[in-house]
């Protein structure tokens, strides 16, 4: 299935892609109806086709967006680490999160990166699960573009601060349920910045897959219906080339996940 | 003024202690007092007199914790780094957070550490605040002890999976308004464990100030009423110590800052 939360006429709604017309699901949003369904995602009853509905930011709720850096072993060799023993983690807020088409808005004179990511979108409560417990509470995958302010990720040895910038996130455009795709056989996660591909990897090569990633965060703090966790880019982000190549005003970056869609966001500079 | 949340036998509410008493405010707790009142705090009505009130933890639901590392110049020595430019910043989900006389619950096996902090209550939207306007916007100060799973901190680059466990970081017990309370002016933090004083630093001594430190991250993302950001703690950690010394079962926390109060929590091994 691919789930959405779509704009309408009349405000937002989740609903559901079958034979390429978006349905109705029964709430206003995929946080609403992950928080509320009490039934598997798969067996909800589709309601009126909506004819005028666009796919906009799925999640607009998440208690928390965490992260994984340092996941792909190509990443890991670009920025001169070793393959490590354990995730590296780092948390966001919901508002760092836009929808597709939503412009990426940042000041003049920062150093700004492109990041294509799998995004895995928790969909039952998880604590101190192991492996298989964790695959189980898979809702689904979207597409992400951890967009990175490199000279303020680099000011300290804490990247939060090139990480946390308000509206710069681009989520979705869909969620695709895990009866439809599985990572750990592979997509292919690809970037191109003004139609030139700048990154291709393959989630079969994630040193931490999603269900291994969604049990160790559980280890220390509980996850939640609709909560996401960003698992990581490939190589080829903007600051590991020679000289490094950051977005400008207008710059168009296109984000992909095989099987999921295709985020297409543009940058614009202000103040 | 000394804000609370306070247990009753009716449920939590936000109180006010005057003349000794603790008297009733306009909201279930600090964090819908803070969201919801249009008038400064120090011009809200005290209601009726609450006689078996208790402080718990103040603000139950804060978008934002977030965290200043390395800001005393005698734990910036401690862990053998300089003074640094910027300040260095990491985020926790309010998952986190207990109050007053609650339990540290922690696995058995890892490295537990104290940190005694100022936290500072963002009082009004922030964003691309300057410094004066940030200091305006403050309503008020509490205690923290961001205590730190030592090892898993250490694991990675990233400090957030020894920051965020659930349940670990005491905040409270009362939030005291800036006509009575000024860091900048210099306030006593301590941290005793056993009896045995481990920690003792004051804020004037702070490299950035509350009103720097929210000044800073509101460029790069909105603080709201209710959020919370912790100022970082002085010399004194137990990982410094040689041996290093780590929290054990039973152990008794006291994180105390002059003119605000003292939180004391109990270590409790489990698993």
């Amino acid at each position: 299935m691919h789930l959405a939360t779509l704009a309408t006429p009349d405000g937002t709604t989740a609903g559901v892609l079958l034979d390429g017309q978006w349905r109705r699901l029964p709430a206003d949003d995929l946080s609403a109806l992950l928080a509320t369904s009490t039934q598997p995602l798969t067996e909800l009853e589709p309601g009126e086709v909506l004819p005028d509905a666009t796919p906009v930011q799925p999640l607009p709720r998440p208690r928390k967006v965490i992260c994984c850096g340092l996941n792909y072993g190509d990443h890991i060799a670009e920025t001169g680490r070793e393959r490590p023993a354990y995730p590296t983690l780092f948390a966001k807020y919901a508002d760092t999160l836009i929808g597709p088409d939503e412009p990426i808005e940042l000041p003049h004179g920062v150093d700004i990166d492109w990041e294509a990511e799998l995004a895995v979108v928790v969909g039952a409560s998880l604590r101190n699960a192991d492996v298989e417990q964790a695959g189980a509470a898979i809702a689904g995958y979207t597409v992400a573009n951890d967009i990175s302010v490199r000279d303020w990720q680099r000011r300290t040895l804490q990247w939060f601060q090139g990480k946390a910038w308000d509206a710069t996130t681009p989520l979705g455009p869909v969620v695709v349920t895990p009866d439809e795709l599985d990572p750990v056989r592979g997509a292919e996660v690809t970037c191109r910045v003004n139609g030139v591909e700048r990154q291709r990897g393959n989630t079969r090569t994630l040193v931490f897959d999603c269900a291994s990633l969604l049990a160790y965060i559980s280890t220390f703090t509980v996850l939640r219906p609709g909560d996401v966790v960003l698992t990581g880019t490939p190589g080829g982000v903007g600051m590991a080339m020679d000289p490094p190549l950051y977005l400008r005003d207008g710059d168009i970056v296109e984000v992909a996940v095989q099987g999921i869609g295709t985020l297409t966001n543009r940058v614009r500079l202000t103040r």
